[in-house]
């Protein structure tokens, strides 16, 4: 980790701000943090400089379904009809004048060793002053679909190197980290996911901590929208977002950067 | 015309303040009608029922790239890349006790004739209790580019068809009707648009006046933003809006299903 070249930010305070916007009773009910699309106020998202270029990393759930021809930035079909689409066209029209080049490389499948395969060309090129991972889930459920035998404790090597090299080569950039998730009702999740999943959460949640980004506690805005409506409204298989549930994730999304500075 | 099914719906008062919510000064700082993606306050959308369908169609700005083969509502690929997703997933997520059901059966290059010729299939069949129309942009541009010799005379007829048919058969539908719009800076735009596309916009608005819809002053909507960053960054070529001009395009639709309710 190396933190020679950027402002040593206030972690636990940033990380309690953006869970705080994110959980609990405070979702739905608190005084407005930003405005949104259908509220009136401008915002600045004062954390994202003007000509800012931010990246969403991640696997199928950031993928979304993106066409990979569409490579240029704030591309629609290169956005994909995901919560990376949602976030971004919020971004794209409150802050005009900010000319922020927005790009999706999530890839469908990826672990993180994946990723750590393509960061030279799908990360670290790209430059980007916000940089947001989610990634996980794969780590764990490939271990019971596809034979793959990584571990927590792969998943956690494996994260560190990546965000290790991340800080090296970028030590300027802005990093949110989000939780991986799970729906325990969906189609595609049984009870062999638990506690296994839960130590990838740790992780997760453990890394944010140290390399100094903000995370995005998901499991929980999934499990408190899941007290207005059934867990497969937000996610058919439980791994999946539903629109609704891109929705969710986009919001807490944006809260999260609007918390960031 | 039929109405007599239908509660006869103060229409004028409803375009005001449609238009009033979507225009002007107030669109960037009025008080909020509604929350939004980032905000925080729960919104009823309160002209939504309980188990609502709702329907988006027209040209190439609605289909926005979406996977056809996806024709379940709320699919993300069905719903594609562009203003619907964005419109219907802050309903979703806003209002999921209401368990919506939202269908994008936007074509590109349609006009008015080829919205009739699949309306009893992508239309009726569908029972929409809130019909969402954006059409027209081709019915000028068609007759530039690709031979089409219909006359804004032509749209007018077309158009009030479709609107007696759809009274006649859906007599409850709330009806929405939005302008058609053209950035004239956009790189698929001369001075041959204008003023001919004004007299297209003009049987829009009195459609909407003389069936009982809700007008989305879209034209305005992108004027007002074009004062803040450059027409070529709501839409390149001036008619497909970008994703910053999508996120204009569901902020003021979902602003005026607001003012319905």
């Amino acid at each position: 980790m190396n933190n020679q070249n950027s402002d040593r930010r206030k972690f636990l305070q940033r990380i309690t701000a953006a869970t705080l916007a994110a959980l609990g009773g405070s979702f739905y009910t608190s005084r407005p943090l930003t405005a949104g699309m259908s509220q009136g106020e401008s915002q600045s998202y004062a954390v994202v400089p003007e000509d800012g270029i931010i990246l969403f990393q991640g696997d199928s759930i950031t993928d979304a379904g993106r066409d990979r021809e569409h490579t240029a930035p704030n591309d629609q079909r290169g956005l994909g009809p995901g919560y990376v689409f949602l976030a971004a066209a919020e971004l794209l029209g409150e802050v005009p004048e900010k000319k922020l080049q927005c790009y999706n490389r999530g890839i469908s499948g990826n672990k993180v060793f994946q990723l750590a395969a393509r960061w030279e060309e799908d990360c670290i090129r790209l430059q980007p002053d916000i940089l947001s991972i989610l990634i996980g889930v794969n780590d764990f459920w490939h271990t019971l679909t596809h034979g793959y035998d990584g571990t927590p404790e792969t998943y956690n090597k494996d994260f560190r190197a990546l965000s290790d090299r991340t800080r090296d080569l970028l030590p300027e950039v802005r990093f949110i980290i989000g939780e991986p998730f799970v729906l325990p009702e969906g189609s595609a999740v049984n009870e062999t996911w638990f506690p296994a999943f839960r130590r990838y959460q740790d992780v997760a949640r453990k890394i944010a901590s140290d390399y100094d980004a903000t995370f995005i506690a998901y499991q929980s805005v999934f499990d408190e929208a899941s007290r207005q409506a059934p867990q497969t409204y937000w996610s058919s298989d439980g791994v999946h977002p539903s629109t609704a549930g891109c929705y969710l994730m986009a919001k807490a999304w944006l809260r999260t950067l609007q918390s960031m500075g």
